[in-house]
């Protein structure tokens, strides 16, 4: 079951993240307060799942990869510091807390999405357990989903397009970009240390990249009808911001209807792989009908 | 000479940098312009020029490693723009014009920054230059010199630090880490593609470690009695932040003084190495001497 074997995952990633971070000097107490405060508030932890369930899924014992997963974790908890400063999005609230420049200041919070960002690359840069010609394709794909190109290219974007109306084409670059990299990132991941078949990888990342719209088309419905107490942050942020999303641009109900086809999209990916991937079927539905 | 040395170099990188960072679709234009205005505004160049020295002087063949010295200054110009954010520092003028945020606002200032950061380890994981097991050891080099226990330590700290009275030990803790550590990694990257001993490697640590301080007392000096003109920014901004210096805790006279003092022991390191190293004496008396 899914939500079993989620619970089981996010406990090991939880268990492993609490004690990844550590101040060496005192003079550094405050810093990693800070970047703990938002790697430790909980949060869905899907990158990493995805990492080690694809892992478990191409039958590589996963148990082994847990500090390439937290790094994926690390690198989007900085996106969500950064994301949320007064600069950026200006929030109050995340994962259920205040945003940890309301709690740390803007300076302490953008620092502590820099030396999140970097330790991610150093934990994988330093991961002996996985050889180094495979190290540096993880590092690869990481900072290629993450930069300029990838995620950071998508976050620019959607900061210069608030206000103004995006059509469909132009929102599904700008979330390919911004949610989808670092959504396929895991995927791609996986594929490099299973060292699967083109073919098969290829597979596998066609369902990512359906996965990834999916997720980011719930992620608008859940802004437009979601709640505070599930989802840790206030909805209605889209509309404030005057932001583009699928739900602004489709309304509500062919909003859902797209989610319903990118499910389907992302199954027929699946059905064409020789293994067996219930578990991934099984997160296409939990993320379809997720509420938070 | 080293001026001459210092200047062919830096055409060499200067000419990669400005080619190095392009955008793919026109909705990531922005962005690239935000990162290139900070990237290609000059600056001495330092850590590539001392990490393609330092190969010169381990008798490498460094033309074949100009990617590896650009990724440093990659690391180097996103930690300029953090760093001047109004968050942070909040300047206006750096390497002679407007900060990026000052161009580009502070939101795309941030992304700007971020992904340079990213894009620096892209460009050390795609080195195909260099066998897989160093390139994984550059990037633990350099992540753990830019990283939380480097210079975004350094970074957080300085800022907490603001307002108060640092002693001199505290003050070298933190310059070690903010200006020390960045200057360090490319002699370490280099003793890594070189595979020099270790001996020889502790003894070229130690000399980055002596010209890592020399640079941030000068830096300091500098700030107390440099002009805007032949530095790029506005001096006399550690004295309106009301940070410790070498200046603020020695008085001008005897940091003078603990610089030479530096600058002796740099080059007693170097003169315990079986190599040439003359060009690198030289880099010592510029930084001693150095007008911006």
């Amino acid at each position: 079951m899914i939500k079993d074997l989620l619970q089981t995952k996010q406990k090991l990633i939880n268990d492993r993240l609490s004690c990844l971070l550590k101040a060496d000097i005192r003079e550094h107490e405050t810093l990693y307060a800070s970047m703990n405060y938002s790697l430790l508030a909980g949060g869905k932890r899907i990158r990493p799942f995805l990492f080690l369930t694809i892992l478990d899924t191409l039958g590589v014992d996963s148990s082994a990869y847990l500090d390439a997963a937290c790094a994926l974790e690390c690198v989007h908890t900085y996106s969500l510091i950064h994301d949320d400063l007064p600069a950026m999005d200006n929030d109050d609230y995340r994962r259920g807390r205040l945003t940890n420049h309301k709690v740390y200041g803007a300076g302490m919070a953008t620092q502590a999405g820099d030396g999140l960002l970097t330790a991610a690359f150093q934990i994988l840069a330093e991961e002996k357990n996985i050889a180094a010609p495979i190290r540096v394709e993880l590092i690869s794909i990481l900072a290629r989903a993450a930069g300029p190109k990838g995620m950071v290219g998508g976050q620019a974007h959607d900061m210069e397009a608030e206000g103004k109306q995006l059509d469909l084409k132009e929102l599904k670059i700008l979330d390919a970009c911004k949610t989808g990299c670092l959504l396929s990132a895991p995927v791609s991941m996986a594929c490099a240390v299973a060292e699967v078949p083109l073919k098969e990888r290829l597979l596998l990342e066609n369902f990512a990249s359906h996965l990834g719209l999916l997720f980011q088309i719930t992620d608008d419905l859940l802004d437009e009808k979601g709640n505070l107490e599930d989802m840790g942050k206030m909805p209605g942020q889209d509309e404030k911001d005057h932001k583009s999303t699928f739900v602004t641009i489709l309304g509500a109900e062919k909003a859902e209807m797209y989610a319903e086809q990118e499910a389907s999209l992302a199954k027929e990916a699946l059905a064409k792989l020789p293994f067996d991937s219930t578990i991934l079927y099984e997160l296409v539905d939990l993320i379809l009908h997720r509420k938070k």
